[in-house]
Order: C-alpha cells, then structure tokens, then sequence
C-alpha cells in the first residue's frame, strides 16, 4: 500500500540562474547564492554557521516531465543506468539534494558557495554535514569508473570549468 | 507566498527495529536491513550496486510531534542550537537523510548496512553517493567542537558501540 506525503515549503533558494542550473554545484561560481528561510524558522538556524558544509534539500518545481526508469547521464555517450544510479532532477519525488559551503549567515539568511538550483526554488529542510557520519572519504564513482572518459567526466562532478 | 507538495512513498525500508531506531546508522548492526523499491521501479537500480555508498531519502511517518525551532541534541548536556543545525527527526517536513552501504541488489531489493530508520518506514528516493561531489574531507563538527565531551559524542556519531 502506497501512501502520499504533504511538504511544505519553508524558504526560497535565490541564485543567479534564472532559466538553466549547471548539473552540480560549482564552488567558486559568479553572483550570490542565498537560502532565505521563512523569518518564523530564523532561530533554527543558531550555530548552523558552525559548520563548514550543510545539506539544502530542495523540490525541483521546475521539473514538469514524467521520469524514465533509466537514463543516459550527460556526457557518458550512450551509456544507460538505472533512475536512482543517477542523479538526474527528473525522479518520482523531485526532492534535491545539495551539499554548499556555508558563508555566513544573517538573520533568516544563508549565504552559501554556488548552489545549482534555479531562482525561487522552495526549500524543504537543512540539515549540518557532519564530519565522519556524512564524509565517506573510501566512497567511489560508481558505474562512471568504467568509462573511457572518466577523467573528463570527473571535471564535470567537481565542477572545474574546461574547454574540451 | 509559501506553497505545499505532495510526495508519494516508491518502497518501503525494512530494519529489525520495531519501535526505537537508532540516532545515526550502525555499520555493523545485527539483523537485515533491505529497501524494497515498488517493482515498477526495479530497472531503476540498474548499475547502483557498483557504488559503495548511497543515500537513502524517506518520510519519517512515526513523527507526531509538533518541531521546536531549537533543541538539545543528546549527550550535550545542556547545549541549545538551532533544529536545522541538528539531525533531529521532529522537523518541519520530516524528511530523513541517511548514508549506507550497498552490500548486494537482487531484483527491487537493496540489502545495506545499518539504517537508522524504524521498519516500514516508506522511501522517498535513493541517490548515489558519489566520491569528491559527496565525500567533502575538509568538513567538520559544527558546534560539536565546543563540547567539552567531544570525543564521547564522536563515538555516538560514528555508531561504535561503548559502554560510559
């Protein structure tokens, strides 16, 4: 038996990106990137500034087309991998999922490194990225290990900018 | 303007804790710890098992609890912090976040190390947990750092068993 949820919306994403957000966050990117959480929950941010990196979970509201069970990631040519082997926006439940540097914070503000959402997303939660429980440091790439093109592909997840 | 949004369960996690789970994910807990994923999404696994980590994104249905903005996290002592610089489950949308290990896949059923979660506890999505883009090696502990108990507490945080 399935059951639906209801979630709300506690606070706005404003980014530079009006129209396209790159596929990851990119850390040195132009222009502010700031979560602007509703005034009522402003005192849930205390000490959240502590940490270097937090979680922002996000609904894609953007996203209009119904998800594939399986998808061919940017940049892999035609590899296919299953839906959850991705991280592609397109999924059941458009929840997002981004990990930022925290600046600093004022007030019911956040103002983070390059998030990759567009302008106006509504955000869900946050929650502090924590040394050890959330840093995997023997985790691996997965299925982009056995690509011709890893390297290629890995300037991509981390977001470096290049030319070829 | 603040909106709402529906999300729907796509499978169920299975864990031997029937009424208390605990705070973090246990690496070596007893018992099976399995996500069905509804058999219509089974192809969306395909290649998931050659990632060793994944996250794991449910609704956490036991909460009733209305969510304080601040809270003390256990074993702080008397430590105030925000909520959203807390773990804690009573939040405003209950969306729980945990990272585990994939040990094997077979048809829509991920069997993984342990997961912090109460047994049936419906899912809501499942990512790769991706080397450099999610294992961020310079993150810390937030406020944690300012307990005098910090090296018991990291034991908490780490899921090892102790006795003190």
């Amino acid at each position: 038996m399935s059951m639906s949820f209801e979630l709300k919306q506690i606070g706005t994403i404003r980014t530079p990106y009006t129209d396209n957000a790159p596929y990851q966050p990119i850390n040195n990117d132009k222009g502010e990137f700031r979560i602007v959480i509703d005034s009522a929950y402003a005192e849930g941010l205390h000490e959240l500034d502590l940490f270097h990196y937090i979680y922002v979970i996000y609904y894609m509201h953007r996203i209009k087309r119904k998800e594939s069970i399986t998808v061919i990631p940017p940049w892999t040519g035609d590899m296919k991998v299953g839906l959850f082997a991705s991280r592609a926006p397109v999924r059941p439940n458009p929840i997002g999922l981004s990990i930022v540097r925290v600046k600093r914070i004022i007030n019911n503000e956040i103002f983070t490194s390059g998030l990759d959402v567009i302008d106006g997303t509504p955000l869900l939660d946050i929650k502090p990225y924590i040394k050890d429980l959330d840093s995997k440091c023997d985790a691996n790439y997965g299925w982009i290990e056995k690509l011709e093109d890893r390297e290629h592909l890995s300037l991509h997840i981390k977001g470096i900018p290049h030319d070829y």
